[in-house]
């Protein structure tokens, strides 16, 4: 069991992270009350019967009355207004936090010019803590929400420059609760590093199925992939929705990674077309290279703990 | 047990490939003995130790004396030289196959005039029954060898016009008897499905990891990567120089599933410029689909076995 971090929580938004993190921080003893709320009354009821939540709501203000802390856990779309309509509406020392894969856009809603346009007082940024973990899978929804969901995964958060650290400190100690490892970075940095490793290979993964399945002969391709194929193109049975928004939210730092991504594959077409063999094995030997001790670090990582 | 389908077959070539089919043979019954060649005494010593095979030879000529079938398992810049001597060394009765990824490159050298500028005799050719077994892993080596590797594997028999019926359903039982499932197809055909589902893959996979490797701030890029990067990223462990040759083997094809998967990237690219969340759901709604159906085919068939 951890200390308990925060009495009274309350879940805004309770699919499969922000189920988990319930269920996770429940468990460990982190938090004594769990709220959830949602607009579905049908998935709330579910969050309930799982015992992932307490008590749920549907009404912001009932939902944050009273609480430490509020951690946003909406699909992304939802993440940018909830923040400002949380900012507005929670007490004064309520810590806030989130969990969405794109945190620029979330740290421009907290600039104090931003803030000032909406009638939010600027100084209630500072209790804002962005974070984002590195879990989740191509399925969503409370019903796979699961305890062990960041056990031994990377937690980042993102704090601004005037963030305040006792809060930092508590959201941090929420998250060391269920299991994960916590890691800094600014949100400019998040942004670039996640669009290159998880938003840049989703956009691929779809790509390629949707290009094979314009194929005239489809059929046969899908009939004879490999287990090569299904593992590359796993992601490709991600939530379309939560990709566009993501992809939409992170659209600078993606297009970014996807012009740099086009530039090594001209070098891939232009070795094929001159048939240079020696310029192939190279690149694919310091790819290879690179993937081994990506995945030696993980199994160290992993035998560690 | 299978029937006995060769009495005596040579392995020409005992890495993962060759060694797995010597051993699911064997255990199966379909064969009773096994020849293995190779240029490596010691790893002919290790493939006599594993049981893989029963007998081993470094000279060509002695290894195909006698034997009922062939199989060329070398690696795919071997093949093409290696089918050629094998033709012309080889008993007239003696059935030759292969196992290599591509298989219009193989199919060129059975053309009646390149076999008579080597002087060989054109209508040996019909003997010759080239094969793809849709298995295999990033690891090689006769150590990884396993008689399971192709049980409910998809096997794809790329005959000729006139290649011999008899021949070919030899073959096809040979495979049969390792559990796999057999398929026919015309070696184009074949080279541009697998360029599609397979070399296309692997060759983003190591564009990838090699793309990430060159930024700057590659540590902090492999460290937040998680399980989405580790599954797209998994065959770019693949061997550097095998993929070479599959690459230059299948140049054409996969030339032609670059430029088309850099078309579809177009589309994604633009999508994301003018902001169009529509058309980025669309194109991610449609992978989605056909991803799952994929899906939903591997997991039947897996039932019904």
């Amino acid at each position: 069991m951890s200390e308990l971090v925060f009495k009274r929580i309350a879940i805004l938004g309770v699919g499969l992270i922000g189920g988990s993190l319930a269920l996770a921080a429940k468990q460990a003893g982190a938090v004594a009350e769990v709220r959830g709320w949602g607009r579905s009354e049908q998935r709330l009821q579910q969050a309930l019967q799982l015992g992932a939540v307490d008590s749920i709501y549907t009404d912001l203000d009932e939902a944050l009355a009273g609480v430490d802390c509020a951690v946003i856990a909406t699909p992304t779309q939802h993440a940018e207004q909830l923040l400002r309509d949380t900012l507005a509406v929670a007490d004064a020392n309520t810590i806030i936090s989130d969990v969405a894969s794109v945190k620029a856009n979330l740290a421009a809603v907290l600039q104090a010019e931003a803030l000032e346009q909406q009638g939010i007082e600027p100084a209630s940024a500072r209790r804002v803590v962005l974070a984002h973990p590195i879990a989740g899978s191509e399925q969503s929804g409370v019903a796979a929400a699961s305890a062990t969901l960041f056990r031994q995964q990377r937690v980042i958060l993102t704090p601004l420059g005037d963030t305040d650290e006792a809060a930092i400190e508590k959201v941090a100690a929420l998250w060391r609760a269920t299991g994960a490892e916590l890691h800094r970075m600014d949100p400019q940095a998040h942004d670039a590093v996640l669009g290159h490793t998880s938003h840049l290979p989703h956009v691929l993964a779809f790509a390629l199925v949707d290009f094979l399945n314009a194929q005239q002969n489809s059929e046969a391709m899908f009939r004879f992939a490999g287990g090569g194929f299904r593992d590359f193109t796993r992601i490709a049975a991600s939530d379309p929705r939560m990709w566009r928004e993501i992809s939409l939210a992170n659209r600078d730092a993606l297009l970014d990674a996807l012009s740099g991504f086009r530039g090594e594959l001209d070098a891939v077409e232009r070795a094929l077309q001159a048939g240079d063999g020696d310029a192939l094995e190279a690149l694919f030997a310091r790819a290879k290279s690179a993937r081994d001790a990506f995945q030696a670090d993980r199994d160290a990582a992993q035998q560690k703990k």
